[in-house]
């Protein structure tokens, strides 16, 4: 395949089919939103009842657009796809991108017919199809963005073949608030001509890429999916989620995209054969991503954790150890250094380290995660992030400031990869203005900008660690930690 | 045990004993917060160096304060408690809060030894102890709070027993947010004397508490607890939590509360073999609480899904069955209905309901949700908020508020159980202060506080559905849904 996908993420030129103003329409939004992120490209919108749109000058027709077209988004009727197609032919167009859903993923017959017409006309003109029911691509470093959506345009390297559209920017809108940077996603939608396959195995050649995700309800060619995942993950991790696994799940699947779905038992065992990692849903694919984007290749599982209170610490060890992690004892070194330290409560000081109550101790939950980064024991260390001290707006701020940096500087001075946990799930209303979440906002975003990944609970922080060292300690390959974070 | 424990929460007059103005120091803050909090009872800081104490009179000792003294917040070093004893039972003091640890759960030989004479004494003198290790009780209808933190002083239905003191102000805090108010909750520490048994105890006779919360890493009497535990459920919902079931989580608990903690699985069995609900950790607690909290008792499985977009809808199919909720096809009534309302898509729509693409077609997602409400096939509905519409700063806060409304509105009709999915897990850092983010906690409010439980994810809304229909199906006795939540 290789890079006969080019023109898919970087088109020099796209017109849109079915172009309006309408507001909150796919065909203005397509257009609208072409501008605004910044598309480098030429931008030609179609539409035979209008001079302009959007500033731009509208053409009547494909065949009237006065340069060469490589991507057209068409954002018309299904019905009307076959004559498109001849159009599209006629000017030279290399990947035609089907918005229209209601296609055979509504089960009528007529329309499955339909389909297999228009896979075999794009064949016969050698024009690549994405979709139908597709949202398109997602590529930053080219402003290209043909989701018709308002999303970040910062690139990263991670990049996502995701079936379902809005999955698609749900994973890069939910993943940018984690620090996740994405080089390409596209929404492949009821794949009639582009699969997963052909997109798993462009992301696998493709050198901006160092990750890559993928959501899927169903794979035309399984021996061939299986056996493209199985080279991808060889170059580089993969994650793939996969919906479509219950009964109601497999039905809804055929009737958003047409997907044939499986069991989940079966594609979880297949996938890990594969080299690659499964995951249940979109919130498990954000934190597994947010492992692999910001941690370098972790190789062991004795973890050292700080902070947070007694209980927290408890409830930490707990989830750590089930989820297949080593919370070893404090060992003799550090105890040494504690006695002399905090001859008071030394011998009281364990892993987890709580020393919340401990501020006349004369060392911190910081302190503590210093020295484990110093010992050679630990392969990685959980910082919780200490929440609930007693004090008011006054002091809190400066109690978990002073905590946070501490963390940071550990992290910095790159001894040993650190994981933040900052609890947040119940936030989201409007409580969020009080001035004690907007703290620990705040911190989060420091923590974030450092390049710590953070995790909203232990239990999240311990399965995605936790999978990012069964990736490397089952034979891939590691890339080294700058090529990963690039 | 009955009201003998009312003095624990509701004490008529409160010493601090080793009172200061130490902000950021237990010392200052119990007094200060006891006085924040608008506390209705005598407070009187105790301390010989002082004449005065954030503005109150301050008294060398016990002995000469000048009323009687219901309940005594210690302070002071653990060493220091043998005398301070002989000091309350001089002055009638019914309750002591230790609120000192260092003591037993250190592990050191002579603290064990010192526990035994202070139980020793305070039985003696007919004292109650609350501790050590303790933050104490937070009754929010007495303006009574002995924690020294910043809590919420709007009451509730909800009681809880909580081993930790920084997971039982968690729970207030985080809870606060998803809605959960409180009754009474006590942090009981190392339980010298009073222990989780006689505050399980007492929640189930107290007329005001509804449903009881306990976070516990270990009993002193297996037998009793689980005698208790068996009643206590019989005449309300009990969620239990279990922290110290791994290796590693025992030693902590050992060293937290020292609290003799055992393996989670046998927990688990038990606490449901009681009749009550086990929870893993904090974040289920409150998931199942507020289940409890805001939803009538369900006694049937099958659910309809709404919205989201299709992806979600796949995903919400697969995480719902695979809790044991049954995802059934739309009834044939809805899909007349359909046939009807919107003759282009009617075959399409299922259960869940994906009509983000279909503006067009004279149904929505509020509309389907309606349609599920009068339905008699259904037991429960599950809505997904749709963040992921593809319009900007002007059109999405006016499609998603009507969404939002109107599940608000089939949900005040109060024909079916509602359950609202908006997603939040990613949130919590500075750019919650976008307008996409600010607009669905505005909406969250709302739907919060028209008293609809929401989740940030569809699996941890399923899971905590699924537990409370469980409770209602296993014979539990179930309170009228005004009682619940009043």
């Amino acid at each position: 395949m290789g890079d006969l996908l080019d023109p898919v993420f970087y088109p020099r030129s796209v017109a849109v089919v079915g172009a309006s103003e309408g507001v909150g329409r796919r065909g203005g939004d397509f257009v609208r939103r072409l501008q605004i992120y910044g598309y480098r490209g030429k931008i030609y919108p179609v539409n035979p009842r209008r001079p302009e749109i959007f500033g731009l000058k509208a053409y009547p027709s494909l065949k009237a657009v006065p340069g060469s077209i490589d991507y057209v988004i068409d954002c018309i009727s299904i019905d009307r796809t076959l004559d498109l197609l001849t159009e599209c032919a006629e000017k030279g167009v290399k990947v035609l991108h089907i918005f229209a859903g209601r296609a055979s993923e509504t089960g009528r017959e007529e329309l499955k017919e339909l389909d297999k017409q228009i896979l075999g006309r794009a064949k016969d003109y050698g024009i690549r199809l994405i979709g139908p029911n597709s949202f398109g691509v997602y590529c930053p470093k080219e402003g290209f963005c043909s989701t018709g959506y308002d999303l970040p345009n910062e690139e990263g390297s991670l990049s996502a073949a995701v079936q379902s559209g809005g999955n698609s920017t749900d994973l890069i809108r939910f993943g940018a608030l984690r620090g996740l940077r994405f080089n390409k996603v596209v929404s492949y939608g009821n794949a009639l001509d582009l699969d997963e396959s052909d997109f798993l195995d462009y992301f696998a050649q493709d050198p901006e890429t160092k990750i890559i995700l993928c959501y899927i309800e169903g794979v035309k060619d399984g021996r061939r999916f299986f056996s493209t995942l199985r080279n991808a993950s060889r170059s580089k991790p993969v994650i793939v989620a996969k919906g479509g696994r219950s009964k109601a799940g497999v039905k809804a699947a055929a009737s958003h995209t047409a997907a044939v779905a499986g069991s989940w038992n079966l594609w979880n065992v297949a996938i890990r054969q594969a080299g690659a990692v499964p995951a249940r849903n979109l919130d498990e694919l954000i934190d597994f991503a947010v492992a692999f984007y910001f941690l370098p290749p972790i190789k062991g599982i004795r973890v050292g954790i700080t902070g947070g209170g007694g209980g927290r610490g408890v409830l930490s060890a707990d989830e750590c150890e089930e989820m297949g992690l080593d919370v070893i004892p404090l060992p003799a070194e550090i105890r040494e250094e504690l006695k002399e330290k905090a001859p008071i409560i030394w011998n009281w000081v364990g892993n987890p380290a709580d020393l919340t109550i401990m501020k006349d101790a004369g060392v911190d939950n910081g302190d503590v995660l210093q020295m484990m980064a110093k010992h050679p024991d630990f392969d990685l260390l959980i910082a919780n992030v200490t929440e609930d001290w007693p004090s008011g707006e006054n002091e809190l701020p400066i109690q978990a400031k002073d905590e946070v940096n501490k963390y940071i500087e550990v992290h910095k001075a790159d001894l040993k990869p650190v994981v933040i946990v900052c609890g947040d799930r119940s936030l989201g209303t409007e409580e969020m203005d009080n001035w004690r979440w907007r703290l620990f906002a705040e911190l989060k975003t420091q923590a974030r900008n450092a390049r710590i990944p953070f995790y909203p609970t232990i239990g999240q922080a311990a399965r995605a660690v936790k999978e990012l060292i069964n990736y490397y300690t089952l034979g891939n390959q590691a890339p080294s930690k700058d090529k990963l974070t690039a």
